[in-house]
């Protein structure tokens, strides 16, 4: 089989440490299953700001745009927070989501047993709960023109335009009703119909689009209900799609089910055969990077995703969740995760433990 | 002193029954602490689209334009659903809300230790919560112009502004700084502004609104990392402040933390010595109208604001929610809080209890 070109971006903070281990483990699992994968650094985020004065260089571009796949870690951190927003780190990631057109944005939240004690939930509404926020990731208000901050009579306003047309909407209900299709054929698009226009768009796009798939249950609620049902009873819930805004917020939300973001892994497709990036949920913690203290699983689920999503590897990807699985069984836990009776691991010996059960 | 006028609203569902429970306490009440209050009911929400066929009608909206406070019940039912939206029994809400300019909704979420079962959030987390939302209620994406459906290169677009002056991030900002003061002097504004102008715009006025208010903690925090931190750890925070819609999201999702909505009450105010509206949190729950089974606690507790911030009549408000708060170690339960142990009662039964208590 051909190589594979993954454009590795490591990001800030704990990024260059978890996607050390990381790119370890999808090496010994290409050996396993057979396959090739090149993987090529660039800068990015802070680290890029530092280096060239901009989050998302030219040349990191080129190089993404070049590859088969990107896997990012983690970017972010107290040190460029207060830079104007152009040259903020999250300004590349917004710039990286537009420039490959990543408008799906997938966001597993599945609990694990063995961690469901690091959740603030109870048990009893934990158990079995299993579902994904398909997120839209280049339209809404993030990206609405007109927007700013300009004067009305001598007063300033700020302003941004909240915004879908039919073809976003289409496209994103496309890619959610084929991922419940292979789950539990239940999808529950989220909106705010009774007070906007967009949202009324957006749910009479998606009811016309559910003629097609006949086969997948279809639901809708208002993101204000949302946000209590998913805490009320999680396990109501297969697949949502939802868009931009409320995605950011729900989904952010909805990881805290599982108790600790250090578990949580996203995939942000494009189209067909163009590069998606794959990259966990959590930030770049800068006050414990650097001390081999960082989780990598999440890391590790996102270059799983990957393998799935990207390149069509399923057993291979398959192999990597279930080797983290099976660490979590023996006992091994990062301090983000650590409960009484368990053994603390840093980032490198995480690592190794997985490899062990792969 | 001089009589008070009270335009009722009793709404839809359940409305009627926990409204009549609630002017009975209110009764007695006033008796006890010696004051007039004089009760003028006026159709409103679904009940008014089938009596004249407008959620708001004009004499509502003179009684209430005319009136010292207004008190709501509730309003909505499926019966309304599929109606144009301006047609709809929230667009009656979105009016009032609009002409009696109530741009702060003030959502109080303190837990009740005799409730924390209830909730689906473990009760080592939830011990000793005791936080408000300021809600702005009159701006943002909910009444910005432009907004519409309209066709560009031939497709539909569906698009609202989000959009706030400084004025308006100031006005409510003065609201929850004085809100602050009265409680624990830590204020923590929400919004977006990573990504968005209007976010931005919104914490500069706030920050610059600070220097004002030395004595109270401000901090920020993104709307994304506050839906989590809301459940991570709730006790982290006394006041917040923000926008309309994530006003809407947060503070349901802050109610879930009661573990029944039976038991939120709410207070929408305008300018100083304009009616503002008091209101549960809930909604008509239209499947057990009229069989006597509706909690009317937090109607309740809504007239005991309309008390205290309309009428500053501090005593009489304490003293109801005293007697509510017996009411709940006696081990008295409507259906929605009933735990195994307690005693099961109904509407009215729950009101006697309460008047027993005043
Ligand atoms: C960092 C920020 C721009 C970003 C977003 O809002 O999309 C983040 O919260 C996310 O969810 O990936
Ligand atoms: C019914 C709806 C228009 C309303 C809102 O979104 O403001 C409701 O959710 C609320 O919070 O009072």
């Amino acid at each position: 089989s051909s190589t594979k070109r993954v454009a590795v971006l490591e990001g800030d903070g704990i990024g260059p440490e978890i996607m050390s281990v990381t790119l370890t483990v999808l090496e010994e699992v290409s050996r396993y299953y057979d396959f090739l994968l090149k993987f090529e650094k660039a800068p990015f985020g802070g680290a890029a700001i530092d280096e060239v004065g901009d989050p998302f260089p030219p040349e990191t571009q080129k190089l993404c745009l070049e590859s088969d796949s990107v896997l990012l870690a983690c970017i972010g951190g107290y040190k460029w927070d207060n830079l104007p927003r152009k040259q903020r780190p999250e300004t590349g990631l917004l710039g990286l989501r537009k420039t490959l057109q990543l408008f799906a944005n997938l966001r597993p939240a599945k609990v694990f047993d063995r961690l469901m004690d690091a959740s603030s939930l109870k048990p009893e509404v934990l158990k079995g709960v299993d579902l994904v926020v398909v997120r839209e990731l280049t339209g809404d208000v993030y990206f609405g023109e007109p927007k700013g901050i300009s004067f009305q009579n001598s007063k300033r306003i700020g302003y941004n335009n909240m915004i879908y047309s039919e073809d976003e909407v289409e496209r994103i209900g496309r890619v959610a009703f084929e991922v419940a299709r292979l789950r539990n054929r239940r999808l529950c698009s989220v909106d705010k119909s009774n007070v906007l226009d967009v949202s009324q768009l957006w749910r009479e796009v998606i009811v016309s689009l559910s003629k097609e798939y006949p086969d997948v249950e279809l639901s809708h609620m208002y993101v204000d209900n949302a946000a209590m049902q998913l805490i009320r009873n999680p396990r109501q819930f297969d697949t949502i799609v939802t868009g931009n805004l409320f995605g950011d917020i729900l989904s952010d939300e909805a990881s805290m089910l599982v108790g600790s973001l250090g578990m949580l892994p996203s995939a942000s497709l494009g189209n067909p055969n163009s590069p998606g990036v794959f990259e966990p949920v959590h930030g770049s913690a800068p006050d414990i990077a650097g001390q081999d203290k960082a989780n990598p699983l999440a890391c590790i689920l996102s270059a799983a995703m990957m393998l799935k999503y990207q390149f069509q590897l399923n057993e291979a990807s398959i192999a990597m969740e279930r080797a983290v699985h099976r660490v979590l069984e023996k006992g091994y836990r990062t301090s983000d995760i650590m409960s009484s009776g368990k053994t603390l691991v840093g980032c490198k010996e995480m690592g190794e433990k997985v490899l062990e059960q792969l």
